[in-house]
Formats: C-alpha cells, sequence, structure tokens
C-alpha cells in the first residue's frame, strides 16, 4: 500500500478535524509501543522501511506540505531532516538513500518522537487558527491518508524484520490475524455490460481513483470467499511449484531463482508440521485461514491449477459495490472477506484511469510515475486502519511482493 | 515480434500452398544473403539470436509441429537439434541456453542449410499426399506465420549485432529505411463509445487477438504520423533525458543506470554531427524520418513532454479500422504511417482478452505465460514481411526493450 | 584486524588472570559508552558488524571455547546464541547469516550486557577454582586477544556506520587521532641478508606468526615516517587517480567502477576545501597527519607515482626489531610511527610461514583458510588496544579494503 | 599463459630467423586447419577469445611492435586493426571491449589471413635489409614467443568452446593428451638453504623470471609424479567437495556458488560412467592420466586430504634445476612429468622478484600490474608448443581458474 495520492475538500469544525488528527497520529505511536528502539531502527530489505522511518517521514509530510506552506514564520524542526525523511520527491529536492535508512541511528527514535510532538502542536495551533480552511483541512486529510497507509507497512514490514531473527519474536498477540473460512468455495454471479468504475466523488479518495469512467464487462463470477491455506497447501502438495505450465514466464524464473517451494511466512518444524510465522510469533498452520504471503504470481499459478483466474480490477470494484456482498455470519450466497482480511491480487495491471490528470507540483509528482509493471491489488488486509478501505481504493506491488498481508479471490467467467 | 500462435484453419490447393510455403521459406534464407557464416553465427545479446539458429530453429517448428505429427514413418534430421533448436517450450522438452545461442559452432551454416532443405522436401511430399487435409494446412500457415515473427528479429538482431563491431559495417543497401514525414503534425479525432477489438474471424490470426469483445472507449485523438528525428532530437535539446519530472520512475533508473542520452542507434561523428547507424550503414541523422530504437520509457517521455500521451491499443486499432486511414502522399486529414514503418509503442499492458484461452498442448503453452510485465506495440516495421500485418496484430515487449524498430505515434484526449 | 589464532602457554596468578580479564572486558563495554542502543545495533554493510554483535561474540568466544570444555555442568546462556553470534567455526556448528548481523534487534543491548555478565561470573568462578590451570590460561589470554582484535573492529565498523549518516555525527573527542608528521621524508637504509623473521617464543602470539623461520633480504631501505594527508594530496592533485599506468590492474578496474578519487572518508564542503570525517566527526583536512582509509590499491599506486615502493612483511619485521626504531621526538635518523597511528600495507600476499601448521580443532579451523588473495599490514593504529601490537604481528584484508585505519609507509631497494 | 614479457638480445643469421618466424608463425595457423571460420569467430567466455582474434592479435603485436618502428613509411594494413587487436596496453590508446570480441564477424577469417600475410611478408623485407641488427633480432624473438603464448590459449580457448556445445564435437585427434603414470607415487627429498632462483641470463626469458636472485629454502620434498585422475577420483569419492574443513574460504565459496563436484571437463555418461571432454572428444577417464582442468582452489584442496601440500614456485625451480630429473621411462627415483604434460599450481602469489623493473614503454606495461590476486604455475603443458617452456618459466592465472591445462604435483616438509 505504497504511495497515490492528492487531495479532496473535507470541510469540518476545529474539533472534529483535531480529533481525528490525534486518533490517527497516535495510532502510529501506538504501533510501535510493543517494539524497542532497536527494533524500531532496523530494515529488513530495500523495500522495507524501519519504523522509526516510517513515524518521521509521515511527521515530514505535515511539516513539508501543511506547516512549510501554511505557518507565517516557518523554520523547519531540523533542516537535516528535510533530505533524510523525503521519500522519493525529487520535486522536493536531495533524498537520502532509500536502502540505508536502517543506517540512520541518528536522530534516535526519541528525537523522532520529539519530532513528532513538534509537528503535532503546530498542526494543533493552525487548526485553532484556520478553522474553515478548506485547503487546510484537504491537505489534513491527505496527510492522515497516507499516514495511515504507512501504519499498514509498519505491520507489514516488522512482520519481516522480525521474520529474520532466528529466534522468531512475536510482535503482539493483539493485532488480528486473518479470518477463518469454513465454508466449501462457492461462486456469485455477475452479469457484466457497461459499468461505472472509479470513485464517485464522495468523501476522501486518491487521484489513481479518478476519474469514473465507464467500462464494459463480459459476463463472469466471483468466489464467495478467499483461498484458505489448507487450499494452498493442496496446491503445494499437488506439485504446483513444480510444473513450468501453471506459471507465468516471470513467475518460474523467480521461483527457480529464489527456489520458492511456499508461501513467504511458512516454514516447517522439526518434526515436519507446517507452521507460519505471524504478528503472533510462529504458529502451526491454519488451514481454515486465508492464505497471505504470496505474489501475483503464486496467485495466479494456484488460479490456474484450481481451473479459474484472478479477477480484473473491474470487476472486483464492480461486485464490491454490488449488492451481492454479505456479512460473515451470513448463509445466503454472498461476497464475504472483500474487506479486512488480506489484499487480493487481480491480474490488472497499474494503469492510469481514462482522463486521468496528475495533481500538479510535488504533490501529484509521483503517482502516475508508478503506473508501470506493477499490478493492482483490492480490498484491505488486517493491517489496514480502520476506514481506510473502499470499494475504489487502488492498491498496487510489483508481480514477485510477497510480503504484505496479499491473498488470492479467484474468478471465472 | 516475438511468440505468438494458434492456428486457423486454411483451405486451398496443394499447388497454393507449395508456393506460399516456398516464398516464406526462401526469403529467410534470402536475409542471410548479405552475411557471411561468421555473421550468422554471432550473436550479440541474450534477447537476441544469430542468424544461423533462427533458420534452424525455424525449420525445427516445420520438424516437430507437422512431420513429427503426420509423417508416417518419421526420423529427426539430427536428433541433437531438437534440443539445440527448441526456444522456450517447456512441454517438448530439454532446451539449450538461449545466452549460449552463439557458441553454436556447430552444426555449421552448411548443416543447417542442408536441415532446411530436407524438411522443406518432407513438408513437400506432405503438401502432395494430404492435399485439403486441413489440420496440415493450419499448422503450416502456423509455421509460416512463425518464420515471418523470425524473419524481423533477423533484421533486427544483425542490425544489433553489427552495431557492436566498431567497424559500422553495412548489412545491404536494398532493406528499406523508415520513411519521411514532411507534414506538420495534426490531429484525427474520434468519438469513442463502445466498439469492439480483436480479430474478426477472416484469414489468420495469433490467439493472442481472440476473442473479439467488446470495449468502451471516451472520445480520443490519435496524431496523423509518426514522430521524427526531428522531433524527438528537440526534445534532447530540451533536457528530456536530464528531467525526472517526464519519465517513469523505471525508466528514470534505466536513463540513469545505462547513461542513456539518445536512441539506441544514434551517435555523433568526429565533428559532433549527429548520425544513425542503420541497415545501410551510419548515416547523417535524417530529421524527416520517424525515430526508431526507442524504450517504451523513452516513448512515454517524450509524450509527456509533448503535452500529449501514448495510445492504448484498443484506441490504435478502432482507429485502424476506421475510414481515416489514408495513403501517404495524399492531402487529406488522415492517419499515415501506421504500417510498414515502425511498431508504434502503446500505453496498454500485453494481458490475455476477456475469455482468452490457449490452445491444447505445447503450440498453446507459451503464449499466455508471457502476459505480464510487457506492453503492446501495434502497426509494423519496415523489417516486417509483406502481408505479415494488420490492425488486430499485437506484438509486445518489455517496457525498457530498445533493439527493435519501435516508435511513436501520439495521442490525445 | 580480522581473525587469527591459537594459544601460548601463560601461567600466572589468579589476581594477575582476573585483573588482566576485568580490564580487557571492561574496555570492549567502554567503548560502547558513547554509543546508543541504536547505534549499537546497526550493521553498514556486511564487512562490517554492529558492536552489539562484537560485544556477544567476543562473549561466544569465552562460553564456547572455555566455559563449554571447563565447566562441571555446563549450560549455556541462551541456547539460540550458540548459532547467532558463532562468526565462522564451521566446526562449531551452524551460523546466522553475516549479512544480516544489523537485523538482530532481538537480543537486544540489554541482553547481551546480561550476558556478559553471566559469562564473566563464571570465567570468574573459572579462575578462582583452576589457579594454575595452564590451558586455561591459555584460553583465556587467547579470548582476550581476540577481544582486543574486536575492540579494534568496534571502532572501524562504528566510524563507517556513522559515515553512512547525513548528520556525520561524532563517536567521542576523546579517542586519538593519527599523529602528525612535520619532518620532511628520510630514509632508513638496511643491509639485508639472512634473517630471521617470525615471533621469537617469549609472550602471546598468533598462530600465523609461527614458524620463526630464515629469510633473505636484498638491502631496502625504509621511509622514515607514514605518508602524510598533504603528500597524498599532492598525488591527487597530480592526476594520481586518472592515470592507469600507476595502477594495479585490478586497481584500476576498482578505482573506475567505484569512481574512486580520494581516501574514503575525505570530503569536500560546500565551498570546496577538503575535509575528513573523524571519530571526532568531520574536520578540515590536517595535511600533517598520517593518510589512513586507504587501499593496497591506493598505497601501491601512491608508492608508483613516488619513484618508491611498498615494504615486504618481511623487510617491515627486520626493521623493526632492528635498533633503527626511535620515538617521536628523537633527532635521530629513526624510523618512527611504526605503531599506533596506522596500520601499513606491505606488498606481501598473507601465506603460511614455511613449516606452518593450523591448530586441532575448532580453535584452529580458520586461520589458513583464509590465506588466499588477501595481504599483510604491519604495525598497529589508534584503534588498536594497547599493549595487543608487536613487530611479528600480521594483520592481512583484501587489497580492496579501506575502511580500516590503513595507511602507508614507504620502502625502495 | 596469459600475457609477460621483455626482450632479450637474440643475434642470429636472417635465414636462421626466417626459419625461426615461418615455423613459429606457421603453427598458429596449422592449430586452426581442423576449425572452421565460425568455430574461429565464436568467444564462449570473456576469458577466453576466438581463435580469429589470436591469429589477428599476435600479428598486431608484430605490426606496432616491429614493423610501425622499423619500417621506412609505415602503413598500417587496416587503420581499425589498431583498436580491434589492441589487447590491454593502455598505452598504446583505445581497445575494443574484450568480452565483446566473438561479435567481430568483422574481419572475417580470410581477411585476418591477409592480415597475416602482408606482415609477414613485410617483417621478411626487414630481416633481409636489417640482419644483424640487434633491436630487430630481439623484437621478433619477443614476438614469437608471445604468439607462442597464443598458441597455448589457442587450444585451451578451443577446447572450453567445444564444451559449450551440446554436440561435444572433437578438435582433432592429432593433438597429444597428458601421459600415463603407472608408478606408485613417491617423493623426491631437498636439503633446502640459499639457493637463487631466477633466469641465468642465458636465452630469452620474460621479464617476470628476473632479477636472478637468492632465496632460502627450509629442507622439502616434491612428488616424483603429477596427481592423477584416479586419485583424483578417490578425493571426490571421500566427500572432497562436501568438507569445508579441506578448502580455502574462498574456494568453498566457489564451490557452493558454482556447485562444483569435478573438475571442469569430467561428465558422467548415461550409465553412470565418468567421461572426460578431450581435445579428442568425449572419452572415458583414464585414471592413470594425469588431472587437468583444476583450479588452485581444487589442487589446494586434494593436497590437504592428501596430507600433502602445493609446493612454492621457489622449490619447483630449484628441484627442476637440480639433477633430479628423470626421463619417463627410467627407473631410478626422479622428478618426472615436469614439462609437457599440464602446469603445476603452486602456493606461490604471484609477485616481482626482489629488484624487479618493468621495461619502459608500452612493452613493460603490462606485467607488472597483473602481480596481484594470482598464482603462479611451473611447468608446461601438452598445448604449450615446443621450445617454449623452462624451468623459470613463471606462468600464472588467478586461484579460481579451471580452464587450463592446470594440474597438481605435491609437496610435504
Amino acid at each position: 500500500m505504497p504511495h497515490g495520492t492528492t487531495p479532496d475538500m473535507k470541510p469540518a469544525s476545529e474539533l472534529t478535524w483535531r480529533s481525528r488528527y490525534d486518533g490517527v497520529r497516535g495510532r502510529s505511536l501506538a504501533l510501535a509501543d510493543p517494539l524497542s528502539d532497536e527494533d524500531c531502527g532496523a530494515q529488513s530489505m530495500a523495500d522495507a522501511s524501519p519504523v522509526k522511518w516510517h513515524l518521521a517521514h509521515t511527521t515530514w509530510f505535515f511539516e513539508t506540505f501543511i506547516l512549510e506552506r501554511m505557518e507565517a514564520r516557518f523554520q523547519p524542526f531540523q533542516p537535516a531532516f528535510r533530505i533524510l525523511f523525503n521519500s522519493y520527491y525529487n520535486g522536493i529536492g536531495e533524498r537520502y538513500p532509500r536502502a540505508k535508512r536502517g543506517l540512520l541511528t541518528r536522530p534516535s527514535m526519541d528525537d523522532v518522537r520529539a519530532y513528532r510532538a513538534n509537528v503535532d502542536a503546530r498542526i494543533g495551533r493552525l487548526l485553532a487558527d484556520q478553522a474553515g480552511n478548506r485547503q487546510l483541512a484537504s491537505l489534513i486529510e491527505l496527510g492522515l491518508q497516507h499516514e495511515q497507509q504507512h501504519q499498514e507497512l509498519i505491520l507489514t514490514d516488522v512482520l519481516h524484520l522480525l521474520a529474520q531473527n532466528a529466534l522468531f519474536p512475536a510482535y503482539s498477540d493483539d493485532t488480528p490475524l486473518p479470518a477463518h473460512s469454513v465454508a466449501a468455495q462457492a461462486w456469485v454471479a455477475f452479469a457484466g455490460g457497461l459499468a461505472e468504475i472509479g470513485h464517485d466523488g464522495e468523501g476522501f479518495c486518491f487521484d489513481n481513483e479518478l476519474p469514473r469512467h465507464r467500462h464494459y464487462l463480459a459476463p463472469f463470477a466471483l468466489a464467495e470467499r478467499l483461498v484458505t491455506n489448507g487450499e494452498y497447501l493442496s496446491f503445494i502438495e499437488a506439485g504446483g511449484y513444480r510444473d513450468p505450465a501453471l506459471w507465468l514466464s516471470e513467475g518460474w524464473d523467480q521461483v527457480n531463482l529464489l527456489g520458492l517451494t511456499q508461501p513467504l511466512y511458512w516454514q516447517r518444524d522439526d518434526t515436519g508440521n507446517w507452521c507460519e510465522f505471524t504478528l503472533h510469533g510462529v504458529q502451526g498452520l491454519d488451514r481454515a485461514r486465508a492464505v497471505t504471503g504470496v505474489s501475483l504470481f503464486e496467485a495466479d499459478a494456484f488460479a490456474r491449477w484450481s481451473g479459474a483466474r484472478l479477477p480484473t480490477e473491474a470487476e472486483w470494484e464492480v461486485a464490491a459495490c454490488s449488492d451481492a456482498c454479505g456479512e460473515e455470519g451470513s448463509q445466503e450466497r454472498r461476497l464475504r472477506q472483500m474487506f479486512g482480511h488480506c489484499w487480493q491480487w487481480t491480474s490488472s495491471s497499474y494503469a492510469p484511469y481514462p482522463g486521468y490528470a496528475s495533481a500538479p507540483g510535488a504533490l501529484g509528482e509521483y503517482n502516475s510515475k508508478f503506473m508501470l509493471n506493477q499490478y493492482v491489488l483490492r480490498g484491505s488486509s488486517i493491517a489496514t486502519p480502520p476506514g481506510h478501505a473502499r470499494a475504489s481504493y487502488r492498491n498496487f506491488f510489483p508481480a514477485g511482493a510477497r510480503w504484505q498481508f496479499t491473498g488470492i479471490r479467484l474468478a471465472r467467467q
């Protein structure tokens, strides 16, 4: 759930804004509670970032895009942070190399906490002084949405870090895990036809969800629920990782280069039983739980082996906006587990919608430039903050990415 | 113009088939006429193949998919060739490593010529014996279409090989170069709406052109002609290769990693004048000729710099099938240079059409497995054999590929 | 100053041993005093290790090679540490991947301090119980010498880590820097002939210093003092990094691949003045100070440019053991700065002395296996613990290593 | 047997010179007789060169270092050849990239034959005109010695190329293979002491054999004969490739990275029998023949497994110059197979002899710059031209090189 974003107007009272701001910002710090300062500083691979860096970068975002623009006599909290915590905005200037973020032992976590407190206080004053400023509201909403994206990354990056440690420490037992599915797989059919997809204009959205536009769909069906660990294990036991006919060519190369034989966090214990490393530590593999930690390549191979395919993002969105979605416990034939369990790979390459336009300036710089060789995921995961998900949301990662909470929903014609 | 393919029925008389077969097969050998045996054996990079390998592999295709299936007492010409000249059909068995094709100094070119003559004679006997066999007709047509794809690759791979030689030898003065465009750029508008794309069922097509299906298009406009060397030079002189805001993120990485500053075959002579290495050797840069040797990244950056964008493949196909196409010399506002100059990058990721199904068995193994992280090109080039192009044809390459005759047609909303 | 080592008998009283043990062990912890726990956990490159890892690995050494062998009812402090803090002893079992040491956020620094305290207490009991056990004495001496090697690495690795931080934080102002040299360069001549080199049998030495053996030397001369920053700057300004004729072939490749133009920690400030990053932070370049942070390639190129060469290790040792060594302040023509400033590259490949034999078992496993493609350095540096250096000491690194305190002493025939 | 070289005076009559010149030059062409032009153009790896390139480069050497200096009105045969066939002489100007030599399909083999004939004729005229010119004699001798080095490389590079071909074609049945050893292994003892090594001043030598100098040796013994395939097979069967304790650290890394389990050209046939690819094609493994195709790492591991070690180059040379050398058929205890079977790895790093000085100018540029991270081999191989070997000859390669005719002679104290 990387980057993305342009604002949308958001009028509300100062108190409402302050409360929402404090809620989201406080949640980020709370995510670091189970971690030591040492945990927060380490970076397990170039694709992941240290927790400390996430906490500082999201603060840099408010400082750079709000305080610097709207404070009367702006002074940066620490000039060097302007470079250290810039992520990829070429328009904003120099950046510190991404792969070296784990080497920034200074500033310390305490310094970063002080940075957050300083920026929070100044944002508080702006909100008090300029209640009703629609641009301020828009930028704060954008900053909070951006921070929520990084909250998800904090959890996925921490899980990846802890998985590198031979001690396999647990993050916390309080975080949710993907839910169980006990029902047999079933299908929900859709008639297709000319549909509209994209955000419909109410509430916040990122610019990649716009403009809403028409799209023609042939009839299709989606699986009621996510693919389970148990189903995926059957694929493994049937030799799925050894049959090139099931794999996209680039996926087969990855399987062989990395010697892949299972999802990222699966392992076997000393007696050969399947386990999974989770935020709760190592657990016996729960066959009824939705499979996660799979790449698009693995999702696609599983689908082909199942005689099915992955949905397109348009199919997924049309289905999610239909009346076919149901509650977990319901008995009806309904799409379940669309949100809150794991992101669901689609077969859609991440591309601008027809008529898409980047926002001008640095805030818009970076969205469309990632629209190549990445694939869209839909839904949301156990790590997605409450209220952050919606049917038009477009998450995206390269086809080989495995360290997110990524899973599989099947489709067929 | 890599791979692709499933057959389509093609009934005709033995004489017609024989004549078509001899024509296409003979053209492959004729392409090697300006070359020495040494030229035909070398491989300039893993993506390219030696001419000798192309000549043998296309023959292997007829031997494996026709003779082995339909000859009464099939004996391979040389058992070792089954492995040496298999390209990527996992279903057919072991393969020789692609990057080492240039080390196959044995069999010699004379051996390969003998292999071709042997298979041609046996195909001739099959045609004589089984005139009217529709499956034979389909497979022969498929083999010839496949061979025509390799005829284009022979020219692009030879150009790349000769470009590595400090002597910059010419291939031949008899081959065409991309045509001149003298008219100012202009636009042809299309209304959009619900359209059908994909092959319409008459004549041969590859399986990736099927099924024909509905697609909704917003209104759009295409440029009348291709982007010229002169226009591309303006982009260079305006600092196009130094401005990250113009580039897709992965493209900017490639620019910096490889130090790119110009199309693949451009160079400057001792006095600083721009030249281009072509099949005719090094020539002064012709500003009115269509630019080629650019990646999707370069095409996309040029389009952004121009305030335009690249077309989608659906836009390109709908336009190509409309009555908006015109002859080169005509005075009307018409799309020109759609075919026969250079392949035109689209912004469309290469993906299966809705309802796409691979052909069963080895012949269908490989098409959909390449449908990831590649982008579609439309049209055809100076190297495309006569009669091989059509409006629904989908060529595809990774976004960074530059050694084909690839160019730019602009689009806008 | 990597690895090395086999024991040598060392009889002494319990009190003497205990005092020496506490002194060396305490110094390691003291080196971490200026650092935060976050600083101690980070790893700046695969060749370097986190401070926390050094503190734990040296403790593992005492636990594994003394407590496990000599304690009555040995129990490991933490079984997992047996793998985590094993460095490269294949004979001892599994190891944690070297390049991932920076990801071990658990155990924490506090855990490692507790590990040290536990092992120290148990070693103390052993010393109390078995005063006079010569094998114990030998192993403790070996463990302390090993720990002193890691004390030097703690400083070089911390300097490298802090140098990656855009804030360029200082380690501490209390550590020494290489000394100043004000005298003009002069030479001290030696007659050569049949000499003996290698440790002479008194006091501790590592096994690579044995056996003492005869070596024939032609007459030679050594420079009185180390090469200074000012002299090295003249080499840079004379184009030393751009002239291939000065460089070993592999060195020239490194210069071009990495774009080298200066010693590792040199930089220029905003006004173009030369600075150097040191344990005290960034300082203006002190031209009278000995140059450090150079590879053997750079040392060799500088020597060639100077019309001189690097000494062999035998020349260096024979000179160091002669009466030609003098005090810093003395007026006589004497070799100065032989110890305590920087390690001095020699032209000698690291190889076993004639008749060399590894110690049996794990302790001897690893010394000779590194005797290939490494080069010997002689002397000692500002980071070498007091009492650790001697004339027969053989330090060794690959020719391209630059992050140690490595400098240049010239020689000539 | 790479590079090397500075001249030495060589007075003789024109006829003698002409005959020697024609003999050596003609032998190079004769080595290409069993090969097609396609064979002569291919390059199997960056370390190897095409036969055509060897034939042209050796000719370039005579043109550059003799004709250009001594012809009255020198004109290059083809100006572009000056760059294409320069190997690594930075002082001589630009070079064509080494790894792309296989892409030089032009000039053709016929062009290169014409180049050779032209230069040979001009050298013939110089010899006729300047009989008795000592500098000419020296340079011609140097050129011929250089050409003989490339004659050995022609054979090793061709063997490597043919080994990449799945058809495993034979080069020729007329070339010799390493000889058989039937005697049990035995040792010849040497007393050591102060010895002289290096060329003694009579006849031609390369500059790396100079100056002759004193070296002190402890007593040692050398194995009478080379290690056989059968002995090496015992090492394999005893698990030699799986025991890290036998290997130098860098060698163990290579074993694991490349998955090594046997010498370079060994393979097993369909029934599991050991075979070896030789210049005669694939043959059943001859257990009595000297093992070749091993790296220094493999030679060293074998020696350690045998309870022995590799000789130093000084030990080898002192032994080779003693009266301990004997004929193959003799019954006495004598060193056998010192020359003409395979190069013998020594444990000596390739370094300049004390007092070594490069020759000035381009001819001397390149010798000492390779004196790092390479190891010396002594003796000569089946591929070494007649008359080219001598006791002081220093061949050298990186420790991991395996494609030369390299084998093992054991030593011990």
